[in-house]
């Protein structure tokens, strides 16, 4: 109707929890969802924490999204997978993904620094039984390796799909922190001589070495050529 | 005496433990010290994992190494700073740090996979109390980032001091663990036509980006030429 201004539609947010409003630098958490999976998207290997006898465990693993749901998988036999499948309900985690963009150099030790964003997940790790939800989950864990993978690969077979569980994560109690910008050093440290200043960490793909055994006239796809 | 070889002189290794001995390709698990330290001290960032309410929390962090020691740092307010202060004896915490190298792609889905390097470190992490031990990690830390770059900055005064808290790990049950090479595929996939092989990550620094309040004519230093 003329005159009545539509409101602004508010952008998707996860709610924060307690477990997620950091003590410190409460100014660098966010609850976006479009950064939060952006961030995600980013990255292909997480950090998996969870606790076995008591103690924590971090093990480094590939993962995938699809919407608000992470998936992360392994060999059947491993540890935190058979916990997960063994365990109701379900295996309490906590999953961060991280990306560092860039060293910060001070003039004083003290305020030296990292640029980075990171993506902190807490939930229960859940077993994906369905065959489908598992077929489409490890496609996801390949285009997350290389966009546009999973399409130009051999699927998985049945054996393959029996060897693999695959356990999946709900986006739910998660948040993202980010350090960006400059050098933060004192006023009265500004006359010092040491170089200050920030240095970017370099990205991407070199260039891709071929298998040995391609067949020939096998050309490299588009998806990896150089951003 | 003539005729008497001396036996090789064993590399140093740390013992493995059940937690550092993996259930799953434990020909990819190492304890050579060598190796250990080599990883541990191309990076800065670690993931810090540690049990809040029974929970397992995995935060990333920078951390640096002095013989076979590890330390990381924060604020006194932050959460496992205080709980390891408040603790008696210390915080249970399992830090890992993972370098990727490339992706793996082959033919199959199943057989995609990356190149990695990591050491996961199992322990009891303790605050540092003794004020010279204390400056000592922060130099390590900030020579973590930059090797070089302690001794070409202010160094902290007590204020600064005072207001970090440094926890130091010792590395004691520790592993490391890494995939190299090329494409797995099995033998009956080999004459499929898609593309495989192996997509190095670029590693190492852009160009230096100097702060804009930087006094005239102070050069970037030589430590960060590229590599």
């Amino acid at each position: 109707m003329q005159g009545t201004a539509e409101p602004a539609p508010r952008p998707a947010a996860y709610t924060p929890t307690d477990r997620t409003v950091p003590t410190r630098a409460p100014d660098r958490a966010s609850y976006d969802e479009e950064l939060v999976h952006a961030i995600l998207d980013e990255g292909c290997v997480c950090h998996l924490g969870f606790v076995r006898d008591g103690a924590p465990v971090v093990l480094p693993t590939l993962y995938g999204r699809v919407g608000r749901r992470l998936y992360v998988h392994g060999s059947t036999g491993s540890r935190p997978l058979r916990a997960a499948g063994r365990t109701d309900p379900g295996l309490p985690v906590c999953l961060t993904v991280t990306h560092v963009d860039a060293l910060v150099l001070a003039r004083s030790a003290f305020h030296h620094s990292v640029n980075y964003r990171s993506v902190v997940v807490h939930g229960i790790a859940r077993a994906v039984t369905d065959p489908e939800e598992k077929r489409a989950a490890l496609d996801t864990l390949v285009d997350h390796v290389v966009p546009g993978r999973a399409n130009d690969s051999r699927p998985a077979n049945g054996k393959e799909l029996a060897a693999t569980a695959v356990l999946r994560l709900d986006l739910d109690e998660v948040s993202a922190k980010a350090r960006t910008g400059g050098v933060n050093d004192d006023p009265e440290d500004l006359t010092l001589p040491h170089w200050a200043g920030v240095v970017p960490l370099r990205k991407g793909y070199d260039t891709p070495v071929p298998d040995a055994r391609l067949s020939p006239g096998t050309q490299p796809p588009d998806y990896l050529a150089a951003p």
